[in-house]
C-alpha cells in the first residue's frame, strides 16, 4: 500500500526522485561522500548526512514533504509526532516557509532537541511514551493542529530520503554495497527504491545494534514482533517493534541485516571522529561498524552516517 | 620574488589555479561549504577543510606540488620539513605515486602524525626544534634525500591552496568576506591570489590567537619581528616570527587581522562540533571565532576551517 503510493508518486521511471532532488535544494545540502582508510581490505566511503542542517538526513524528508503541499494546504499548519531529528528538520523547513508547526514528542525525547524546535517557532507538546506511540500508530493527535504528517510512513518522506541514493550513484557509480541504519525503516526504503529506479545493482544491507534489533527479529519470524529492547547510547534507531506499515517494504528491499555490538558501534563513532573528523550519533556509528564487519559483503561499500546529534558528554565518554 | 613566481605559474588570467583544481582531483576532495546558525546577525558559512584526507587543507598543496614534477624528477625522492599536517598530506600524495619521501620533523611534533607518515611509507627524521627551524629557513637538510620542497614558501603550494578560493567563488559567489587562519601564511596568500585572479572582491581577513600573533606584530612594526609566544591548544598556527619570504605577500594581500582569545577559539571548536558536527583543530576554532567577532566586517562571511587534527583528550577538555 505504502509501496504503491511511493511508486505512484515517483512514476514508472523514478522521475519523482529527481524532482525531489530539486525540491529540497536550499533546505538540505548535497553531503560529501568521504573516503575512509579502514584497513578492512574493502573500500569504504561514508555519506556524511550528519553535516545536514540540524545534523540529520531528516531534513531531506521534511523539505520534500512541505514542497508537496500548496500554500493553501499549509496555511492551517502542520503537525507531526517526532522524538527529535525529524521534528528538528521539519521545524527548520517550516520556519523557512512561515508554516505553523506542532511537534508531538515522547517524554523521553532529548530536551535540547525540543528546545531547538521551539527556537525555530514550533509548538512542542510532550506526551507519555505510550500515548505518543499511539499517535505514531493512529495518526490522531487528539487536537485540531493542522495537516498530519508521519515521520516514517509517508510517501514523500520516503522519496525525500531516496535523494541520497541518487547522489551516491552520481558520486561513486561503482559502489556495490550500501549499509543503512534502520529505525523506522524510511531511510533504507527510500534509498533502495531510488537505486532500483535507476537500475543501480548495489546490495541493500540494513544494520541494527544488539540492544534493539526489531528488523532482525521480524526477518526471523517472518513478520514484525515485539522484542526486548535495552537502552544504549544508540538512541536514534531501534524501537520495540517494526511498524506494520513498513514491513512489506523492508521485507522486499532489505537483502541482509547486520547486527553490531554496542562496543562496535562505539568504535564506529571513534573512527568517524578520528579519521573523518565527523561528529556522529550512535546510529551512524552502527552503520560504520557494520560496514567494517567481516560479515559485510562487497568491495566498494557506502556507510550512511545518518546523523550527528549526540550528547557531547556521551561523545567524550566514547572518545576518552 | 615569491609573488612573481606564483604569478608566472598561474599566468595573466590565473588559469594556473584552474589547472591546479584539476591536478589535485583524486588526492583532495571538494569540501562542502556549510551554513552555520551563528546568531551573530551575519551569515556565516564554513569551508570544511577538516574533511580532507588526513584532516587538513595541506593535501591540496602536497598534491599540486607533486603534480608539477615529472616522474624522472620524482624518481630520486622528495624531502620536506613539516611539523605534521603538510607532512601527512605529502606522505599520502607520495604514497599514491610510489614516490620516496623523507619528512624532517621538529622534536615537538605530535607522534601520532609522525606515525601516520611512517605507515604511509615516509622516512621521518626528528630534529631539535632549532635545527628544524634552520632547515625551514635554509632549505638544507644536510642529507642527500631528494628534491627539497618547502611547506609554505613554494609557488605550487600557494597555488594548490588557492583552489579553495575558486571553489568558494563557485559555491557562494555572493560572499563578501573570508576569514583565514595564518600560520606560515601560505593558505591565506593562495586564497587571496586566486580570488584576485577571478576578480572576486571579498575582503581578506587573517586571524591569529592571542598567545602567538606574529602577523599582528609584523603589521604593527611594518616588518616581521620576533614575538613572545605562549603555548596553547592552538598548535597549528602561530610561530615566533613570520618567514621573511612570505612578508611581501602577506603585507599586500591581508586587509585586516583579527586576534581572538584562547577562550574564543575554544568556543569556535565547540560550535563546530555542536552545530556543524565537525571535529576541528585549534586553528579552525580561531577562524570561526574571528568570523563571529564583533570586529569582523561583512554580511556574508566564509570561515576556513583549515584542519581537524586535534587530540581527542584536548577536544573533550573543550567540549566537556
Amino acid at each position: 500500500m505504502l509501496k504503491a503510493q511511493v511508486e505512484q508518486l515517483v512514476g514508472p521511471s523514478g522521475e519523482g526522485f529527481k524532482a525531489a532532488q530539486t525540491a529540497i535544494c536550499g533546505d538540505a545540502i548535497r553531503t560529501p561522500l568521504l573516503p575512509l582508510q579502514s584497513g578492512s581490505g574493502r573500500e569504504i566511503r561514508v555519506k556524511a548526512e550528519c553535516l545536514q542542517p540540524y545534523g540529520s538526513f531528516k531534513i531531506r524528508a521534511a523539505s520534500n514533504l512541505l514542497a508537496g503541499f500548496s500554500a493553501e494546504e499549509l496555511s492551517g499548519g502542520v503537525a507531526c509526532p517526532s522524538a527529535g531529528n525529524f521534528g528538528q528538520g521539519l521545524a527548520y523547513a517550516a520556519s523557512r516557509r512561515g508554516v505553523p508547526l506542532t511537534v508531538h514528542a515522547p517524554a523521553n525525547a532529548a530536551e535540547v532537541k525540543l528546545q531547538v524546535m521551539r527556537e525555530l517557532g514550533a509548538t512542542v507538546v510532550v506526551h507519555p511514551f505510550d500515548d505518543w506511540w499511539e499517535i505514531m500508530s493512529t495518526r490522531d493527535t487528539g487536537r485540531d493542529d493542522g495537516l498530519f504528517v508521519h515521520p516514517v510512513c509517508e510517501p514523500r518522506v520516503i522519496v525525500g530520503n531516496g535523494t541520497i541514493g541518487l547522489e551516491l550513484a552520481e558520486d561513486w557509480p561503482e559502489f556495490d554495497t550500501i549499509v543503512v541504519p534502520v529505525g523506522g525503516g524510511g531511510l533504507i526504503s527510500g534509498i533502495a527504491l531510488a537505486l532500483h529506479s535507476i537500475g543501480h545493482p548495489a546490495r541493500i544491507i540494513a544494520c541494527e545494534v544488539e540492544t534493539a534489533a526489531p528488523l532482525s527479529a521480524a526477518l526471523e519470524a517472518g513478520h514484525p514482533v515485539a522484542i526486548d529492547r535495552r537502552d544504549s547510547f544508540v538512541d536514534g534507531i531501534g524501537s520495540t517493534r517494526l511498524l506494520d506499515e513498513m514491513w512489506p517494504l523492508l521485507h522486499e528491499l532489505v537483502e541482509e541485516v547486520i547486527v553490531v555490538t554496542v562496543a562496535e558501534a562505539k568504535h564506529g563513532v571513534r573512527l568517524a571522529a578520528g579519521q573523518a573528523h565527523l561528529v556522529v550519533e550512535g546510529a551512524a556509528g552502527v552503520a560504520l561498524a557494520a560496514a567494517l564487519s567481516p560479515s559485510c559483503p562487497g568491495d566498494r561499500v557506502v556507510a550512511v552516517l545518518s546523523g550527528g546529534n549526540i550528547d557531547h558528554q556521551q561523545l567524550c565518554n566514547i572518545l576518552g
